[in-house]
């Protein structure tokens, strides 16, 4: 993509209300616009990082037998009634409406409930279990503060999947499955060393839920993490008969700031015998369904990365969910030639299906630079003095700053 | 994918309180769920006919320099004061919630104001100008009825572009890409034949602006169609005056039944003016910027496709936007050489990229038939009695009911 055709443009500053930096820096790059405190528009470079992070999410989650679908954002008032969700004294996020007829509706916070009861449709003998779906959902929560910027949003986008199985045995089988995958999402998008299994309180049916907590100042959770194990356990459950359970020694744990990237749960059959999901079993009796949840917060999750991986100068994105490989920055000025050869390195990058953003404007170095050390991307190649005649470009890592100095079939064969 | 592996399964009847037929069939065949009227959620089936009728649109609007964002749900309500839209008297399909801090905030119905407002930050200049940007956005609308199943929703995805350029020649040259680039999609799609450009009313900027109708009994508008001119009169605009400037006679035109896919219209400076989307121009001053505004109803153009092309036995996906394009159907019963014979077709097809769905279940033939008829999907490929020792499979076009018989190769060589 040429950049002179990016709508998008950089700003020195960010809005004076904005105080996280995840929001700061990608408002600044133009990757997100700020509609209010915790909504954000994701524009033309924000959209392509979201979707990465949503290919690679799908492909886990396609991996151990997930279907995707999509539920919607209204949601019947009788519903959540059936699991006493509905009264804002139980669940206070809750932004609410009513259609032209009085009936109240509410707008989905979370969706175990609906997608529940839907599958009463689905699953009715043990032949149908079990059943894994997921969905990407904007979800819609009216939270008092919003001042993390895309990390807890009043409207953000969240991978929400669902197990439907017949017994303890199967479910524990697809959590443990769900625990591999969702350690295989962290690595693939570059959080793997710093993102810990954390054990967390249960609800009413098991004693634990599991987080996925990625270690961060700017994580609003404390956690204490045992390196060795790479394991940590969250404050909430941290006292001496858990830590026994765990075989750990509270002098081992290191109290950290962390990130709730994920988390996954066992909702056991409460839900289900609320809403009245039951299959018949092989035994001919009627039983109802163990239902699992598992989340992964999918703007939060690119938050993380901006506060990860961000230094002084700007954003830094790992390859596989960066909005393009490459930067190719021309520094032609008024030499004809020295264009052509930026022009000609950009086609034969763009048909080797690299994804590549051209920073084809006529503005100085030193403005392109700045630009680039802000949007992040891995790889930047600069056409500059060495291109004519020496035909080579230069390939900086925007992680380390290593400079390499290569031909353009150099620059191909990687 | 196995079909044994789909845990959606068809029903023989839809809901009683389901009117349209395109839900009814969706419904049944485990396409979409009635969540509640007008609010559908979309399956696995459903969600990969969306993605295909994306993938057409997202490829037409980049071909003529589109730029994807994605807007959001939620809604300031000053922003819509500032254009007179926030009024229940003026705008009638307003869900409306609050914050906790008791600031009003809308849901989407539309989104011209506030991406206009956002390119506030953007387009200073002329040399800003022009740029086009859409999203696939899911709009809430309060429709006081909602019985046309996914073809007009309470809740429903669109694809909504908008153009900003410098004059109305500019203006005028994007517009009639934009006319193409519909036009592309709907043939695409399989329904060019039967959609028209139709002639509308205009707003307070235009005479006129147009609208994609497809015709179809099932259509809440009537047109007036000149099959010889390809183009067509919306009804409202039906007047001598309209006719002599198009240059067409009345005895020429067909009243006919039509479903509006697509509209396209110009908001001139109207909105720019309101909002304060001046540039600086070429001279040095400031102008407004010409907005121009393209819809397709993305969950109604699917709607329209199995109300279009449905026959008595089920839907009929055209290739393009079908679920998948082969359904295997293996009629092993009991023969194990035979239920390996089908096992290698898939992998075959699978192997060779082919999307196929398997039906690997341990049902009777007329079961399985009845389903493949109800799911629509464009090719059967029936392994049975032919299969050993003769190799072959028969091949039955779901449209025409035409029948093939084809050796393993043959079938991969298509």
């Amino acid at each position: 993509m040429r950049q002179s055709s990016l709508f998008t443009k950089t700003r020195r500053e960010a809005p004076s209300d904005e105080l996280a930096k995840n929001a700061q820096l990608l408002i600044r790059a133009g990757f997100v616009h700020k509609e209010m405190a915790g909504v954000y528009a994701y524009l033309p470079l924000g959209i392509k990082v979201i979707e990465n992070i949503k290919k690679i999410v799908r492909e886990e989650m396609d991996a151990i037998g997930g279907s995707e679908i999509i539920m919607t954002a209204l949601q019947r008032k009788e519903l959540w009634e059936q699991t006493d969700r509905w009264d804002d004294e139980k669940v206070d996020v809750w932004f609410k409406s009513s259609l032209k007829n009085g009936t109240g509706v509410g707008f989905g916070w979370s969706h175990e409930e609906p997608i529940t009861d839907m599958m009463k449709s689905y699953l009715e003998s043990y032949r149908d279990l079990p059943a894994f779906v997921y969905q990407f959902q904007t979800k819609l929560r009216n939270e008092l503060r919003a001042k993390s910027g895309i990390m807890r949003g009043r409207e953000f986008v969240m991978k929400d999947m669902y197990s439907y199985t017949k017994d303890e045995a199967a479910h524990k089988a697809f959590y443990d499955a769900a625990i591999e995958a969702y350690h295989n999402v962290f690595k693939r998008v570059g959080l793997g060393d710093r993102t810990y299994l954390t054990v967390a309180s249960g609800g009413a049916f098991t004693q634990f839920s599991h987080e996925f907590q990625t270690l961060d100042e700017s994580g609003e959770d404390v956690i204490y993490v045992h390196k060795e194990k790479k394991i940590a356990v969250n404050k909430e459950v941290l006292t001496d008969e858990v830590l026994a359970q765990l075989d750990i020694k509270r002098d081992e744990l290191e109290e950290a700031k962390a990130v709730e990237v994920g988390n996954i749960f066992s909702f056991g059959d409460v839900k289900s015998k609320q809403l009245g999901l039951l299959y018949t079993a092989e035994d001919g009796e009627q039983k109802p369904v163990i239902l699992g949840s598992y989340g992964i917060g999918i703007t939060r999750l690119m938050g993380t990365l901006v506060e990860a991986f961000a230094d002084e100068k700007g954003m830094v994105w790992p390859e596989a969910v960066a909005p393009f490989r490459y930067h190719l920055v021309s520094l032609a000025g008024s030499d004809s030639d020295i264009a052509a050869f930026a022009e000609a390195v950009y086609e034969e990058l763009a048909d080797a299906g690299q994804a590549v953003l051209y920073d084809d404007r006529d503005l100085r170095a030193g403005e392109k630079f700045a630009d680039a050390d802000l949007i992040g991307i891995p790889w930047r190649v600069i056409v500059g003095r060495d291109a004519i005649p020496g035909g080579q470009v230069e390939l900086v890592n925007r992680a380390t700053g290593e400079v390499q100095k290569l031909t353009r079939q150099e620059l191909l064969a990687r």
